[in-house]
């Protein structure tokens, strides 16, 4: 599970914490804090938990940077770890520094909640659909664009990829890896999520395999759909790296990968559109739930879906891509 | 504070939690798990508290030690972390682990609880006095134990200590970082503790500082006497570092100094000795509460109790040093 849960030793109640400490992938500092925020409550929002109780930052200072570098970079991570506490309506109260050789920033969530908050993630049935909240190829495009700095590496991809469709990439990656998953843990309950969980470090097969195993009934998750930011599929086939269409490239605060009810599946993709903090986020069904025992599987060429980053030309934001929202997987 | 204290959103409940992390400083990876528990829980303990419900754990492996050595040592810090994390009768359940180029360990700690079940830092008055639960030095013995290998170092320090002297330290340092403030603790409670603090990185007299400023009575705390384990009050002199006289020593895992009232504190001082986990382990009546303006103070030579290590000659053990557990400050 992404978080631990506790049954307290007062009336019914349940303490849910997790951790997450990783170091900088985008060289905005307040951006940075950001996304480690996110990060953190990700794995609360995966049990459709949308409260926190109270948050820890985990901070170390690299011995490296300069007493000025460190003043200015600092009090940056600082405050976009802080602002992102608040949008998600909690507050840090503590934490810990130390010096390193590398920068490092996480922290802990830390929610005392009833049974009816949280939804165990282990409820999946046959006939289930799949849907993901955020598309793929953050860490994708954050490798792509220090590249655009390293001519070795960059000249691997500059085949298949423009330097103003990095950039366009690494911003849309930066955006989503900041935006919080609140509003789709609050969706999970109005329409009857069986599990989830957020999709990081082991990639999108990773998890819905660590998730599979969790179920409590006979299943398995078969992918069909690989919604991407445009470009980066191939940019991981032409590095060789990556194995973003295998679907082991690791994410950094990625999207919520949700079992729902096969016939709620396409108003909680229009809901979480139209939601406040809908700006630009979208969610697609990309597989289904079948009898199996408790592995997931991405089928042999699976669609990818290019989603275009919010900066690209208005034309092409208007492209096919967008209208997958709502499609049912054909398989 | 050592914790953070939130109030919950149910019946009367608080959310406590505090995280620690740092950098090996003994040799044993064992003991070093075992330590690490130790100082994430005694910011619980330094509240009163002597329940956790839940502890994390971080962890970074180093990236410069070979796979077979990480192999090696890796379980044996995560079996002295969750060993000790029993002993104080709570589980870990999570965390987070990563590479990185130093090793790091460290953990969170949280427990919800009622209000009688800690006690707030801030209700010092005068005329109480101040005990101390382990003694100091810990950072001297540990970097002393170094520079037996190290002789540049070495030859600044060895007129004063003999490399046995040093070896008995260490051993002493570490088993006194080890072991859990839990005891002291819950007699915190028994004998009406008015506030404390646990000493680590600020040393004992930053720690005071930091506590008489939370007083809400006007009250300053003036040191008298400094339980230093033995001949490290000399290393830190013939080194020029440290500042361990002057209470700017920091300690891992350091003893709770505790503000009680002056009747008590000697029942507190033999109470201790005498628990179940009482081998060995001693308190000092270190200084007293005056009427001031929050601050606090060491005076101009106090006196050093030189604490001899468990393993000294057992002629030794019995020399007059432990003799002061319960003896009051001559001011």
């Amino acid at each position: 599970m992404d978080s631990c849960v506790i049954p307290l030793r007062h009336g019914g109640l349940s303490l849910v914490q997790t951790t997450d400490f990783f170091y900088p992938l985008v060289e905005d500092p307040y951006m940075m804090g950001r996304i480690a925020c996110a990060n953190v409550l990700s794995d609360l929002y995966a049990m459709g938990i949308t409260e926190c109780d109270n948050m820890l930052m985990l901070l170390s200072v690299s011995q490296s940077m300069s007493e000025k570098e460190r003043e200015k970079v600092t009090p940056l991570m600082i405050k976009g770890f802080r602002d992102a506490a608040e949008e998600g309506g909690t507050a840090v109260t503590g934490g810990q520094t130390v010096v390193n050789p590398w920068i490092i920033i996480g922290g802990v969530a830390t929610v005392v909640c009833q049974q009816n908050e949280f939804i165990m993630p282990d409820s999946a049935v046959v006939g289930d659909v799949l849907v993901l909240t955020k598309p793929l190829g953050t860490q994708v495009a954050a490798n792509a664009h220090q590249w655009l700095d390293n001519p070795e590496k960059w000249n691997k991809i500059k085949m298949v990829v423009s330097r103003e469709e990095v950039e366009l990439a690494y911003q849309e990656a930066m955006f989503n890896m900041a935006t919080l998953n609140r509003t789709a843990a609050s969706l999970m309950h109005t329409f009857n999520a069986h599990a989830a969980t957020d999709i990081t470090g082991f990639g999108i097969l990773g998890h819905s395999q660590n998730l599979a195993k969790q179920q409590k009934n006979e299943v398995s998750f078969v992918i069909h759909n690989l919604p991407i930011i445009a470009k980066m599929a191939a940019i991981s086939k032409a590095s060789g790296r990556f194995g973003l269409l295998q679907g082991t490239s690791a994410e950094t605060s990625g999207g919520l990968l949700i079992c729902l009810p096969r016939e709620q599946a396409a108003r909680f993709c229009s809901e979480i559109k139209s939601s406040k903090y809908g700006e630009g986020h979208q969610a697609w069904i990309v597989g289904i739930v079948e009898k199996g025992n408790r592995t997931a599987r991405i089928i042999d060429k699976p669609r990818v879906i290019e989603v275009l980053p919010r900066g690209a030309s208005a034309s092409a934001a208007a492209a096919p891509d967008n209208s997958n929202a709502a499609s049912e997987p054909s398989s």
